[in-house]
């Protein structure tokens, strides 16, 4: 089969690869119909040393299930379902408590750790654990905001829980990616009363918004810190949701929250030590957040996406085809792209 | 009048300044009773700068108002007070929300920030939103327990509220000091099912079990993750309560916090940068805490101390008088003492 292999920075190509195939008893084969890339996919489009095998990518997808393991209960041939980022046994204490992406016997898609989604199909650990078998016939105008579930939607609405995000409040969005959008989805549909989006990208900022945002930053450092404060009465923001990753975005961050107030982070950490936890401590903000337990947060979305009231999958603004997927990738790293949907 | 001046590391005296006054209208003027020698106290000992004036020291103490400036209406002459570590004017919005350590008009005691509490009187700004008018005649046996409600006890209820300790939770507590000891009083009287210390004392280890400490770890680093993970299921704590400061205290907090944990810390960081915040991130561990709101929690703790349900004064362990506190001062760095309280 035909599936998205990066080989060192930069170099993306569409190889062929052994069909996938169930190995473990609990596995599903998932034939894709629609993945992505991801902004967390784009690190290593940076900095990935080269490797002659190479990394399978992709963590995002919808597809129809085509073969299961024997021990396989829940899911079915011909379900069509929605494959979080991360895989889950769905009964361990940390699944139990809808905290999926700690599953003890879980893992992430992609980046070289398990089987990735940029393909025609794909593995699925535990299965009955990690997909979610959606129901009825599904229109194809609905797939750009299912597919969102799987990471990019659950994941702003992470950033918005552990950011405390609550009616009335007033919240700051840093980061204008495609999490970053939904995160100011989230934290509308959640009932903040001002979201201030940080970012710097016309188009971004035009979707930021239409999605609910009332104010826009595109200042940055010291100057963006001292206008949140202008927009909040001078105290910062009861909410800050982190969706960089960059350690001068978790700085920004710390430093536009309300005493007393939360940054909600689920930006990969792209550094290895910071001063944020300390500027923190002083003013009582709490810092929380990390892999989004997105496999939870489904059901919760799910009827808002159906029904159209919210409608994330607007932050797909290209599609490609698998073989399209090495230009979707230079698309997003030039910034020509806020996120990149594949049609398989 | 007499005061303790830190002119230098190590360097603690006891000298003749001029008498506590009210300055602004809003002043009281408390003559102490009680007061004490914070943990925290020990980190300028350790390392001041030498300095002619020097800095004059404390931020815990009990006492009568002895006088008022002419806006005070709640305080009156002849109250028997707490003086919590931070001044607050009571009214602001963040003391509104309980958050008396962000007010607006607010401060601390001590440091050469504000005058200090280990002296003949103290003249405390925002005196109707800061003090705590004590009710009736006081017996003396209760005075170690009431002078606890102005830092120590109020910040370990503050770790076991940051940290999230509910009901039927297992807890740990980084730091065998007198705030590590307070915290295990206040994971037990919020319902902790499991109390761990990680601490070394032989004394403090005899007293924190008292209190409530189901577990002991003496070991370090590697060592004591590997045992909170053994007595734990595996996981770690759903809440560490990081009662230290140093980086090596918040980083093993974060290792031995369950996924979905949380830390609450309220030692003031002693570092500039750390990974912790990273190794967070992973886990999903929410790290919250910072200067302790005392002035909300007497309230609550109050009847607890009044009614002995709760014993915090247990904590002192040495009481020595104004003239005493430099021998104090040694003792607590040599950790001879747990806390030495002053007695006027």
């Amino acid at each position: 089969m035909r599936a998205s292999i990066m080989y060192s920075a930069g170099d993306v190509r569409i190889a062929n690869i052994p069909d996938a195939n169930v190995v473990d008893p609990g596995d599903a084969v998932v034939r894709i119909r629609r993945a992505c890339i991801c902004g967390s996919d784009l690190w290593p489009y940076k900095e990935l040393q080269s490797s002659e095998a190479g990394l399978r990518m992709g963590h995002e997808a919808l597809g129809v299930v085509e073969d299961i393991g024997k021990d396989v209960r829940r899911v079915k041939r011909g379900d069509f379902v929605i494959v979080p980022f991360a895989y889950s046994d769905g009964t361990c204490e940390f699944c139990r408590e809808r905290l999926q992406t700690a599953c003890v016997h879980g893992g992430f898609f992609g980046w070289g750790t398990s089987d990735g989604a940029q393909a025609e199909a794909l593995r699925v650990p535990q299965a009955d654990g990690t997909l979610f078998v959606l129901p009825g016939r599904i229109d194809e105008t609905l797939m750009p905001g299912l597919l969102t579930l799987s990471d990019v939607m659950g994941t702003g609405h992470h950033a918005a829980i552990c950011g405390n995000v609550k009616p009335g409040t007033k919240v700051a969005v840093v980061g204008d990616g495609a999490v970053g959008l939904c995160a100011i989805i989230a934290a509308k549909r959640l009932g903040a009363d001002q979201i201030i989006l940080l970012g710097g990208h016309p188009d971004r900022i035009a979707l930021g918004r239409e999605f609910g945002a009332t104010d826009i930053i595109s200042e940055r450092g010291e100057e963006a810190v001292n206008r949140v404060h202008g927009l909040t009465g001078g105290y910062g923001a009861h909410s800050v949701l982190e969706c960089v990753g960059a350690e001068q975005a978790m700085l920004t961050a710390v430093r536009i929250a309300r005493p007393g107030g939360a940054v909600g982070r689920v930006g990969v950490p792209h550094y290895t030590s910071t001063t944020a936890s300390v500027d923190s401590f002083f003013h009582n903000v709490r810092i929380a957040g990390g892999p989004a337990p997105v496999r939870a947060y489904i059901e919760e979305l799910l009827p808002d996406v159906l029904e159209g009231r919210i409608q994330p999958g607007r932050v797909f603004d290209r599609t490609v085809d698998l073989e399209g997927v090495p230009a979707g990738y230079r698309a997003m790293d030039e910034r020509e792209s806020i996120k990149v949907m594949i049609r398989l």
